[in-house]
Formats: C-alpha cells, sequence, structure tokens
C-alpha cells in the first residue's frame, strides 16, 4: 500500500489505475481509524478493483479550534488499519495541500443543513461538503463509502452528489458499534473510562425511542420527553438536541411516520457525541 | 452532430468518447451564437477530438428576471452554427434538467466575485460557478474554453478550478469584436441601430486608458477620469463602473503597474454591456 502527501502524486496513481481498467473505491476519513471506518474499506474493497482512503483532519469544517487541536491523530497506525481493511493508497495531504494560500471557493448545500449538526457547528457542512467536493475531484472515485453515524452529512453528500451531478456513487453504511452500543467515533478517545460506561446512554435513549415507535406510538414529543428521560439518568450527559426527523428531509416530524430517523448529540463530560438510529 | 436534452445521454456519449481515446473539449454557452463563441468552438476543434457546446439560459446567475426573459435564445439557429464550427455534441438541456426540486447546492468563489460584476448583479457568479461545475461534472472535459470578454468570470472560474481541484485545463480566448470595436455579445442584438453605433464607446473608453497606460500614465483616478470622459461623449451611455484593477486579484490599483485589467461596465440604452483590455 503507497502512502502519498500531494495531490500531484493522486492524480497520477488514480490516472494509472483506471487506465488498468480500476473500479476506484473511496472512504474519506479524517483518521484515528475504528472498526466503523474499516468496516467501509473493507466493503470497499469487496466491491471495487482499487480503493483509495484520505485521512485529512479538514480544518474548514472545525467551528471549535480546541475541537480541531484536540481531535485524535494517528497517521502511523492508521495507515496499517487501512492497509490491514484493503486499502490500495492512503492520502494524506497536509492542510497546505487541500487549502493553498488564496484558497476560496466552497461548496454548500443549503436547506438540509440548516438543522441540527449545522445549527450547532456554523459552517461545519459547509466545510464538508467543500472537502467531499474537492477529494471527489481528485480521487475521481467510482463508489464512495460513508457511515450512517453521521446521518445528516451522508444525506448532505447525496445531495450534493445529486445537485452537482458528480459521477459517484453513494454508499451509507450501517454505524458500527461497541458491545454495550456506543457508536464508534474516533472522538470516544477523549472520553474517560467512567464516561465511556455512560456514553452508552445515547443509544439506549435512540434505542428506547425506536422502541416507542414500533409500539405504533405517534406523538413526536411524547417519544422525545421520554428519550431525554433515559440520558437524564446519566449525570454526565447532556443533550445538545434530540429529534425525530423525516429520512429525506430531515425536518422534524410532530406525528411520526415511518421510516424515520432519530437524530441525537449530547455532551459526555467534555467530549460531543452525536448518534442516530433509523425506523423502519 | 447531435443535439441532447438530458443528463444521461450526454454521459452516455461523453463515455462513449472517452472510451475511444477522444481529449474532449468544452465550450459552455448561453446559447445566442456570435463570433466570440464560434472562435471559443473553432478553437476547441483544432486542440482537441471532440468538441460539447452547452447551451443554457442559466436561470440562476440572472438577477433581474426582466433580464433572464429578454436574454437572446436562438437554438435551431445556434446548433447550425456550433455544428458548422465544428462541435460534435450540442447540450441543451431545460432549466428542470439541471436545477430539479429540491436542488440546494451551491459553489461560491468568495473574495474575487466581491467586486465589479458580483457587487451589481447580487447572486451571479454564484450561478456562475454552480452551473460550471455542474458541467464539468457532466461533460468531464479535458479542456474548458472561455471568452476574455467576461474576465471575472474567467478568472473566477480558474479560481474554481484549482481551489476544488477539477482535473480540467481552462483556456481564455481573446475577446473579438466588431469592426468599431465592439465586443461581441449577445446580449448585441438589443441594441437599437442608434445604441449599436454608439455601443462602440466602450472600447475606445478602454482603448484611451490602455494608450495612457502605455505612456506610462500611473495615476489611477487621472487614467479612469479621462475614460469617463470618453463615454460621456455618447448621452445614451450611463457608466456603471470603471475600474483598473490588477489582473490577478482584480482588486483596483491607485498606481498603475503592468499588467493591468481595465474592466467596464455600462447601459447604452436599457442594455447592460461589459468590456474589458488588458494591458501588458
Amino acid at each position: 500500500m503507497k502512502i502519498v502527501r500531494n495531490t500531484a502524486d493522486l492524480r497520477r496513481l488514480v490516472k494509472a489505475a483506471k487506465r488498468r481498467g480500476k473500479k476506484i473505491g473511496f472512504v474519506p476519513t479524517m483518521g484515528a481509524l475504528h472498526e466503523g471506518h474499516l468496516s467501509l474499506i473493507r466493503r470497499a474493497r469487496q466491491e471495487t478493483g482499487w480503493v483509495v482512503v484520505s485521512i485529512f483532519v479538514n480544518p474548514i469544517q472545525f467551528n471549535r479550534s480546541s475541537d480541531l487541536r484536540s481531535y485524535p491523530r494517528a497517521l502511523a497506525a492508521d495507515a496499517r488499519l487501512a492497509a490491514s481493511a484493503g486499502a490500495n493508497l492512503v492520502f494524506a495531504p497536509s492542510a497546505g495541500e487541500i487549502y493553498p494560500p488564496g484558497f476560496q471557493t466552497y461548496v454548500e448545500v443549503t436547506q438540509l443543513t440548516r438543522r441540527w449538526e449545522g445549527e450547532h457547528r456554523p459552517g461545519h457542512f459547509r466545510g464538508v461538503t467543500t472537502v467531499v467536493a474537492k477529494l471527489f475531484n481528485l480521487v475521481q472515485p467510482d463508489v464512495a463509502y460513508f457511515g450512517q453515524k453521521d446521518a445528516q452529512q451522508a444525506r448532505a453528500v447525496r445531495q450534493m452528489i445529486d445537485d452537482l451531478g458528480f459521477d459517484v456513487r453513494l454508499k451509507v453504511l450501517p454505524t458500527v458499534r461497541e458491545p454495550g452500543g456506543l457508536a464508534m467515533s474516533s472522538r470516544n478517545a477523549l472520553l474517560s473510562p467512567d464516561e465511556r460506561r455512560g456514553a452508552k446512554i445515547l443509544f439506549e435513549s435512540l434505542h428506547e425511542g425506536k422502541r416507542l415507535i414500533q409500539l405504533n406510538l405517534r406523538r413526536g414529543n411524547g417519544i422525545l420527553r421520554r428519550m431525554r428521560a433515559v440520558i437524564q439518568k446519566v449525570p454526565s450527559a447532556r443533550v445538545e438536541y434530540i429529534a425525530i426527523v423525516d429520512p429525506e428531509t430531515l425536518e422534524p416530524v410532530r406525528r411520526v411516520k415511518r421510516p424515520a430517523l432519530l437524530l441525537l448529540a449530547a455532551r459526555v463530560g467534555k467530549t460531543r457525541l452525536i448518534d442516530c438510529m433509523e425506523v423502519h
């Protein structure tokens, strides 16, 4: 497996792979790879002929500089993990390689990014869609793999692909969870052992919401109240938002229909975590 | 020459051409083709193996609905002209094909589009870069051809290509002018015979500015005053802006250095025209 740092090398290797008739799979990541990422890389390995993993802690998608500074970084370990899961190439550019002096072009998905993460992290999705657009142009993938955990991100990227006509197929794969239910996330490394035990309450809250919807409860507010009550059992956890939304529009629903999507963001100690669950 | 109306047909034909090893040239237009457009198509024909011309009056780059309504349209004649200049394919989509219901993704170049056309036509450049990004994704050109007349547009598109990593080479070709100097423009069709005779004053003003700079006059304000005085000789012409700018940043310069770029927008009667001139 090769590791490249600059776009010229990346383009050259991508073109060579295309000339050899390879179908290109792409897994964009911010590194600190966990089983969630590895499940994407393995699937890409099964479904395509040449797998690119990008590892880039994208500065413009962080709305708080402390969050950017504390974000876990582990390139050497990441490269080994990516290779073992089947990556053919790791693209690990510097911030200056992606955003050279004078950079000033942004891609923005408007309505779908107004609420939830977009509301609590101003500028976040503009940063995400801008870097994903650039990475698509550099990697020219046939298929791109994203995790369902970042449900709003996956929905926004799908919108961008459709609206701007990227010739990329998007696959969104299920959230990988730890045995207690905590969604795999690079930020989990920032939790203390106690917080980590407490953090599974997010999953339990989502699970309770799903259970109630499957029991045919229909009043969104009633379901959300019971989901909040679950999280209140862990004192170190504070809900930032919790919502039942239409999976297509991400708009909140008062009368719950299926399919529905449950979205949740909470701080556990100082660490901000998000999770979600689909209810069919 | 083929004319296609939908993106699926376009993609299929582009892929077939690529499989045949063709290098793809692309000339994006809003139709009402004139010698300026044809010079781009002919150059594309010389330099690439397969030439796509798009004809699309892009609604989101018009800041005034009256301007969108009155913009000249002539698809049948355009198709004949494009074919005669060497186009292999005309892509003439409907507005709904490019902007289906729910469309909400925009590409924006920030600093370079703040002034001049960007200031006088709010939203214009967002519309331009969004549609050009989408057309690049659909057409997948190796080389794209733009006219120098729309200097700020060409500069913004170059910034977008660089910033977002589009694998497209940009060629900006010289403005084609009528014998009296009036820059070719689809909007010239909206001028009365009298206005058309008067409109060459824009060229004369630019020419005067160029002459003064080449005489080594350095005070921007003095040069601009003399350029304005030229235009005032035609009563139906009203300057909207006139500027001497750095060709890279498009920021106005007080002390003129070479190369410089002269930018000019004016109404002649009710018709808004722009023109520009490089001074080396």
